[in-house]
């Protein structure tokens, strides 16, 4: 049974635990500096299909099958799948899990959608509506592209501030009982929409959701930022980060030496041409489900608050002249001891 | 706290209540066999806006003042609002709720995303995250044809199997506490695809997955379909409704009598031109926000199963020869005696 503190906070009572964890990338993920923690990784952005969105739909099939491999458990045993994508209408996950008989929980939270799927799946599980969940999201470099800006062949510049979408999939296993870092809090976002109209500045327009997010989930809890080893934004990349710094230090929270970006993570920003960093659901979803989980696994890192951040528009909005609502939702990861 | 039966099935242990709901709807629904039960009809597609998803958005952000108004509530007693829409990107209810400060969790379920979100909703509530949910989500004609089909200028014809899109938004407050109609069970569909590409076939292609979930909904109750007043499809129109209780019907399970289909109630099919009915998922949010609240308030019906499905294709995928997954999630509405 959970129970709610503050505004935006919910306490889980029974925090459900982290059974397990797989991500599978894609080349130029597996150039990158996590590279040897990832399950697999693919040797083209077709991955065996014809299109980049069946590539990225396989990538979150058989990154379920990866998990549940490793985790010694069979499909039949998730309660729900809880899971989205950047694709046109959620496609990447409804066509991944045709084949899968479970109950399908669609959702869209943009780059955030990591953190969603990880909120909604351990309040179903300390609620009890669950006993098992699979929370899974993906991104792909080229389908993205084509999805939200222009297709590949048009060969377009990037701006300073863009970031490169990982190519990717992620899946965390929760389930009530067992022995990995446990989720006791989450705190889900409100929409935050502070007029950048640039679809090329995510990082700008997502870092103030971002800082919402956090200060809500701090004085919800009564935490300060210094109670967690780690907080880890989801893809802010480079010029997100520096923003969000400057906007806690603002509030007075300091984040400096526990604070990190998924995206500034993911890739070697020195060598890697990804200007500020990785973005897209798919970052923040491997980055947790490989590196991040190994780490807490090991007791390296023992309290992790994930803040994964959405920009919630879309091509026909921004051709329309608005600007980009973004969103954040934070999940607290801990080590308890037994 | 919530206790799982069966597969699929949630049982809700204190059921959480429908506090009320509204919708506001198009000028077409507003000239229907429904219309007066609709809180609004707008005068034209536009709603006073530039374009037509701007216009869809503000029904959703009207619609939530409505029933905020209706039921003496201020967005500050809700703690989650959970929404989605057929916009590319879930757009409509990204932007409609900006500037409401409340944790927002988006969704994508195609036609089924207002099912989706009343199981969500009550699943949260019972389970202790929330005390009280709105649970809304809006298409509109004009944005849906040139985001799914084509632009409206190009004047394509109607195949035979077509739906129209619904213009309009319906929101369903639910509470912890209450004296409406309470939701006892939701059981959340699996993906089904039984192979139709026909994108102008939706109620084919959604029929199997409505099919799958109401049979699984009654071997998991025990129930028999008989214990309902009313089995109630969101939008499978008139050609997927005589498609399911084919199907039903194949299964051993007779519907006649007892079964409805919102696409087929929200317009008068002889008179209005719209082929096979209504479609998108805000036929059956607000059929179900306006008629049916009404009907279960005025105790004319006591228990409906809301069967909401959802055709979870993209122009993408259809271009690359796929075919249509679909879902459908159950909800079930009851008036307890005291």
């Amino acid at each position: 049974m959970s129970t709610r503190t503050g505004k935006q906070t919910v306490v889980l009572s029974n925090p459900p635990v982290v059974i397990g964890g797989a991500a599978i990338v894609g080349k130029k993920e597996g150039d990158g500096p996590l590279a040897r923690y990832f399950d697999q990784i693919i040797d083209d952005e077709y991955f065996g299909e014809k299109t980049f969105e069946k590539a990225e739909s396989r990538l979150l099939r058989d990154t379920l099958a990866k998990t549940l491999e490793k985790c010694g458990k069979s499909a039949q045993d998730i309660d729900f799948i809880i899971s989205g994508d950047l694709q046109n209408q959620c496609t990447a996950a409804s066509y991944a899990f045709r084949d899968v008989q479970v109950s399908f929980i669609g959702i869209y939270g943009a780059c955030s959608t990591m953190a969603e799927s990880l909120a909604l799946g351990a309040m179903l599980i300390d609620g009890g509506a669950a006993e098992m969940t699979a929370c899974m999201t993906s991104s792909h470099f080229c389908s993205a592209e084509r999805q939200f800006r222009y297709p590949l062949e048009f060969g377009s510049q990037r701006t300073p501030t863009s970031q490169w979408t990982v190519t990717g999939a992620g899946c965390i296993l929760l389930g009530k009982q067992g022995n990995g870092p446990r989720i006791t809090h989450v705190t889900c976002g409100a929409i935050i929409d502070m007029g950048i109209k640039d679809a090329n500045n995510m990082g700008g327009a997502m870092a103030p959701a971002a800082c919402d997010t956090i200060l809500r989930h701090l004085q919800d809890t009564g935490r300060s930022l210094d109670y967690y080893d780690l907080v880890l934004t989801g893809d802010l990349g480079s010029f997100g980060r520096s923003i969000l710094t400057r906007l806690l230090k603002d509030n007075g929270v300091d984040p400096e030496g526990r604070y990190e970006d998924c995206g500034c993570m993911i890739f070697d920003l020195e060598r890697q041409d990804v200007v500020c960093g990785g973005s897209g659901c798919g970052c923040s979803a491997t980055v947790l489900s490989a590196y991040i989980l190994e780490l807490m696994n090991q007791k390296k890192l023992n309290r992790v608050l994930l803040v994964a951040t959405g920009a919630l528009h879309s091509p026909t909005w921004i051709q329309q002249g608005e600007s980009i609502p973004c969103i954040a939702h934070a999940v607290s990861l801990e080590n308890i001891p037994e």
